[in-house]
């Protein structure tokens, strides 16, 4: 069975190897491999709906490229091009956004987002409304516009991090995701100090592909 | 790590080795394995909303009595004792409903569900309200009846099986959530005939429980 | 015509004399009676999703040991058991939440509840939601883990429900729900304090089951 | 304590004693007396907008020439008039149409509505839409217009008023509203026919106001 | 082609005026022309619920009044017999409200109301939600009781106008719906203080008008 | 003034001649111009979401390099790059499938929406929950595969849009949005064989695009 491929559309080779390294731990036994690929034209990070706009061309165009593969993430939280991908190509795609989310609601009944950035906020509102359950989130909270390597690795962002989350858990959220990839490093961490599930929404897209295309 | 333990509410053997035979493709190279028990003093099905309601005490019970486990799934597509369970205990709790929906809901816009029967469509829909995604819902159709146990072999149910899909997916339905455990082994005929994403809830459960724990 | 049995998932004698005490001036001139049954082997209050999933079985037996009623109404603010009683027998069968804000929607446009503690407030959100009115609630709020016993009687748990119900006016309501069995005794009071309708839910429920019993 | 006030906005004599008769089951032992009061000017039946608009004002007048009364009740199903009487007065105020839909909520999880003629469909739409509860309703199927007195005495509109029960049976209504004051001598026999629970919307409205001013 | 007349449920001739200059800049090179009537027996402005119902009445029968025009505004923000007139005429018939909140729908993901007085709030709170768009406005906040003539005239209200939409803003609306007709002398200072999407109902309303009667 | 300016996203020189044609009874006595410019780059026809995906970015690119514009609509009815526009500019940016469907919310309580062909209807419904206005649609109808240049043109095509018309009539809609740029010149016949209301999208965003910049 050909691989499951993360597409990144940006061109970070960092936020490529935290994809993998987020991976790593749900390898089969016998089943497909994860592969992550970045967009050569992509920009530096999804900052804007310009960005997605541009991103979504992009993504569909990889997916079409690579028929060998068993299923698509795609690995930036505004999921752009989510349906144009689906329209091209027969295989599974998955959006990070709606990995996240999803999994979020199979976990509690109310969440949070943890956003990079105040401007990714509203972009993500329109997406949750489109899927039909802005009504389960308390609130989406940005952090001072960090960046998708800084999450991993930084420990002001993950102090302000572990703030954000628990003014969504004081709302009322039993689940917080993490919007953007990159966070992985920080999950069970966020989870001990927080004492409420913690989504990294590259690895619940992983596991929810995985759920797709095993027989 | 411990193992993930699938919590089968009524007392069938059939039932038991069926999902552990539909989890075995999510074998981890190196994490926690799949567990599965049956509730001694369980009905032979769960067909009705009393059922559930005993159901949803002994979950919970066994959910308390294997602190080394690392997360429960219920499993049983009314998610009986699914609050109560999460209440009991810290690890996460997931139930075969909200995991099979929720993954048809990252395939798709719209979805649809077959039931074993009748009985259960109401109930099914009352935790659809609930869960807040019913508008994303276009029908439950059910089998005449079918048991767990013929859902995975029997050819009369399976072609009945395809014809549900079909009308579903004549009402705009872009996956298909089998509301039982025991579809496993026609799935992939089932997305063969039909051309639509077809999900069964043990192995949507099975994946999203490995994304709730590994680290 | 058989009585309306209030049957109280706790095992409470206090709650159950508070019960009839609040039915008393439903007591019509010619029709069916009002009486009240605990459930022997119920907890002293229904605290938690596990009391609540125990008290379901239970609700359901006590029903169906009793055809001469006309109608049930199940005395606890979560409704344990109501799906499986209604499936159990042909009698209409009532839950003390359902009936509280319903006749809350039939007041005012906006509503709130006071709880008896903090535990019970994502408990019931579950069922509004269920019932698909969430969006009419301005919120509820809960007392500092009162018992059934002492919101009628206790006059700094009186006066925290009167702080609690000017928060839920402010904010809009224009009625409030009681969310418990055992207030009655202050509900007159509560209005004339706060100015809008108090609902008490065992006499909301006592009214709306004449409704549904009497031709 | 003073009377509770059925405010019929037509001026039909017939659907007066209609309404008298149908409150007779619920006089209470000690308790407010039933009344009920046309308003002179009113049309012969509520059928359009305009008529509604029209018995809004008047409804709201005679509520406030009646300080004696402990709670007034549009004895229309439109409920015309109920947010100009809320205001105008401080006693309880309800609908017909509202306590009708609330009470049909309180007995199952899917409910629909038969109507005295195809006009009146849309405008109970837009109340059921404002009040947060259509997702509830399987839909309002209309006789070929029948008057109020008519659904009380007709045999044909009794059986017209069965086959359109039976078909929102069969799209899965629990309960059954009558769209109308005036059904009140057939709803048992509907009952009986149907086998689901058919709400009266005088009697709903009556119990709702019992419940309203008891203490 | 007739005029497209506004009808004012008072009888305020500054209110009249005030509409008349609004709608002076879209006045077509070959087309439709606007006018203005208010009602002889309104009230000098539309404050209660009691005064909406009133309206209500008087604007259908001027639309019947006119059958020479080619579509009607109701020219107060509440829409008193929107549905009245519409049934009582052929023509096109819109709302304030409906026209000045759908232009905002069509600026922003979010809005908010800034309505003249306290009282309006939760009148024009039961027509959003029965237009079905509650759930993209942030709020709506009211001045301290203006008149509609001060709107267009007090620097004293304009300062708290400024004040309201920037904590509606604040909230995340990206556009502001002035909840009365005779803002529009403020609405290009207020766009410009606020810096985000104003919209006058008139204005509003009057484009939207031409929209539905041009071929 | 500047010009109002549509932005076709396809290289279609009828659909901006169409476009053109429409909005001339839309020209002011003294206000902005209507222009039109096609995207040199787009497909022919805009008919999958691939093609979407492509003229949101060139949309936005547009807007950006024309400063001297009063308003920008993007004039194909799946609002490509909307969200992208108004991010990158700060005049207003209208959409066709919005300004359409807002148009038929202030027109009546139900609508419906006729498509170009069937691989429209999902990507369009996507829009519709993202606006939160699904609830009011009873349904939206494909043609068969019809172009934009078409639909104003052949009599067969108009034939079948009045039959699906009427249709959608039939569900209880009370105003039709034609789904496509290229209807105008058939509105008003569709009007007078239909009996009802029907929304041009380019005259329905050409109107709210006026009430948007005037002053």
């Amino acid at each position: 069975m050909g691989p499951i491929l993360f597409i990144n559309p940006n061109s970070s080779q960092a936020v490529m190897d935290g994809i993998m390294a987020a991976l790593a731990p749900l390898a089969l036994r016998a089943g497909p491999a994860f592969e992550a690929v970045s967009v050569a034209r992509g920009p530096a990070t999804i900052a804007s709906a310009g960005d997605a706009a541009r991103a979504a061309v992009h993504v569909a165009d990889v997916a079409r490229s690579r028929p060998d593969c068993s299923a698509f993430v795609i690995a930036c939280f505004s999921d752009p091009g989510l349906e144009a991908a689906r329209e091209a190509v027969p295989q599974p795609v998955l959006g990070l956004q709606e990995a996240g989310v999803l999994s979020a609601l199979g976990r509690a009944d109310l969440f949070g987002i943890i956003a990079l950035g105040p401007r990714s906020v509203a972009r993500h509102r329109l997406r949750l409304r489109q899927m039909g359950v802005l009504e389960r989130m308390v609130g989406e909270l940005p952090l001072d516009n960090a960046s998708a390597a800084e999450v991993g690795t930084s420990d002001a962002v993950f102090e302000q991090t572990v703030q954000l989350g628990e003014r969504l858990k004081g709302r009322g959220a039993g689940a917080l995701v993490l919007g953007c990839a990159g966070f992985a490093p920080r999950r069970a961490a966020l989870e001990a100090r927080l004492g409420m599930a913690v989504i990294d929404p590259v690895q619940a897209a992983g596991a929810m592909a995985l759920g797709a295309v095993l027989r």
